[in-house]
């Protein structure tokens, strides 16, 4: 089965255990909205790619680990779109949770996500449980307090942010959990892949900034502009058009070169590279050609 | 160490890995100002209460159990308070989270607190991880989607709701899973434990709607009166004062029956008609007896 099928299956799989009888219909069905049409699934991509490169052991658990770290991720978009954070009433270019279901059932809808992506690892350890707590405690860093993207998101809420955590949590974390977990599911020791994480948390939060600050709407499938109009640390900002461009490049070649030795090397950093191309906005690149 | 000592501790513990350097201090100080002081950490006393009957030979697991359930209802009480639910101002006597923090920071902090539940579960297995996955699954059955408290709290966003999954879900999922917690994290089987949580969070469920109608909000310490200013179904609406009074001592009762045979029953005993007795509004408590 291709990488993209196991994902979607995965997910799938999560969201119909949600839409059962007994079960209310709605938040069911803001679920199953949050969900699909996904993005680029790029983070459990990335897991699944790690844990390939590792021998892929227990098919069921990195399956898990990559949905655990989607359903994450879109519960974070699904709360950051709130109106008392981005106030964004499209996401993937449909109407987001909240605009769709109401405010009550998005923040439901997000803390519902959080815990499916517990349920779906609990299920799904198999025989090899001795790997549950690593890998529950490198998505909960991924994720929670003190440095996951909650803590990330928290800081747009802080009189006086600290940029160098802000960055790091807000994206990065997520990433290095990504990879990490991709790499635990399969026993392997995560320490020699997060780098990998931690140079594409980068490379995305600086393509996000890009995206903001130069892409329209309708391309971006969200509000753009936002990080001017909350006067929100921005690489644009920081370095300029060009310059944060630039830095996109410099970070996906550190990117590749962080990739370590191992069977899957090559198929990683081709995936790495495409990803690469399609983060960066049209037009930049083609004025950069 | 007492049962009051060995939660207090563990909730400690956690809400100190959030209070680091690099942490966003803000949602930090959020996060004790949901947890400290406490109510009265009734899941947390019986999901230990049971391990103690069940021989608790792994404490370290069950105090991990009984700060998880207690960080999930706090993590509960916070984005209920929100204005789009409850829009309530108080909690515990003091400010609602929200109306300390602001609404942003109160989003997160219950996304914190959700996932602070599964990282304290990870870290506290020992050697003990083969009970990992039935607790992490019998906890997230009674926090998520189809059947735990976020689903009963979505109920209300339901145009018609089915008030038999509503209540179970609201209240009792969460009692149950703090029951039967109790049980997997000292390695007993849980099932014949999860009668006495329901009986229990139906109890709850119908102090609470009491509490609501007859309480004044010092007493409380949160607002009253939202059940009928919000239309919600309540067994003060569809019994009466009385009917619902002496529902409640009729499941106290049967909770009591429900505590299998085994060497702690007599002190479960005890602590389930304390709490009756903490449950019943005092003046309903004077003008029945």
């Amino acid at each position: 089965m291709t990488a993209t099928l196991r994902i979607e299956a995965a997910l799938e799989a999560a969201v119909a255990r949600a839409e059962v009888s007994g079960a209310p219909p709605r938040l069911a069905a803001a679920l199953r909205h949050a969900l699909f049409p996904g993005g680029a699934r790029v983070r459990p991509h990335l897991c699944l790619a790690v844990a390939a490169a590792c021998g892929d052991d227990q098919p069921m658990l990195s399956d898990a680990a990559a949905a655990a770290v989607e359903l994450l991720h879109c519960a974070s978009l699904v709360h950051d779109d709130l109106p008392c954070f981005d106030d964004a009433a499209t996401r993937r270019g449909q109407p987001s949770v909240h605009a769709a279901f109401g405010e009550p059932l998005a923040v439901l809808a997000g803390d519902a996500l959080i815990v499916m992506a517990f349920d779906i690892l609990s299920r799904s350890a198999g025989g090899a449980y001795a790997r549950l707590p690593g890998l529950l405690n490198t998505i909960t860093r991924g994720v929670g307090m003190p440095t996951g993207i909650v803590a990330g998101q928290a800081w747009e809420s802080e009189p006086d942010p600290m940029v160098g955590p802000y960055h790091r949590a807000k994206t990065g974390a997520l990433f290095v959990a990504s990879v990490a977990a991709g790499a635990i599911a399969a026993d392997a020791d995560p320490s020699p892949w997060r780098d990998l994480g931690e140079r594409l948390g980068e490379a995305y939060q600086v393509a996000d900034d890009l995206a903001d600050a130069f892409s329209d709407a309708a391309d971006c499938g969200k509000p753009v502009g936002r990080d001017a109009a909350l006067n929100r640390p921005s690489a644009v900002a920081e370095l300029g058009l060009r310059g944060a461009y630039d830095r996109l490049q410099d970070l996906v070649r550190d990117a590749v070169s962080a990739i370590p030795d191992c069977k899957g090397a090559k198929g990683l950093r081709e995936l790495v590279r495409a990803q690469a191309v399609r983060l960066a906005p049209k037009h930049l690149a083609q004025s950069a050609a």
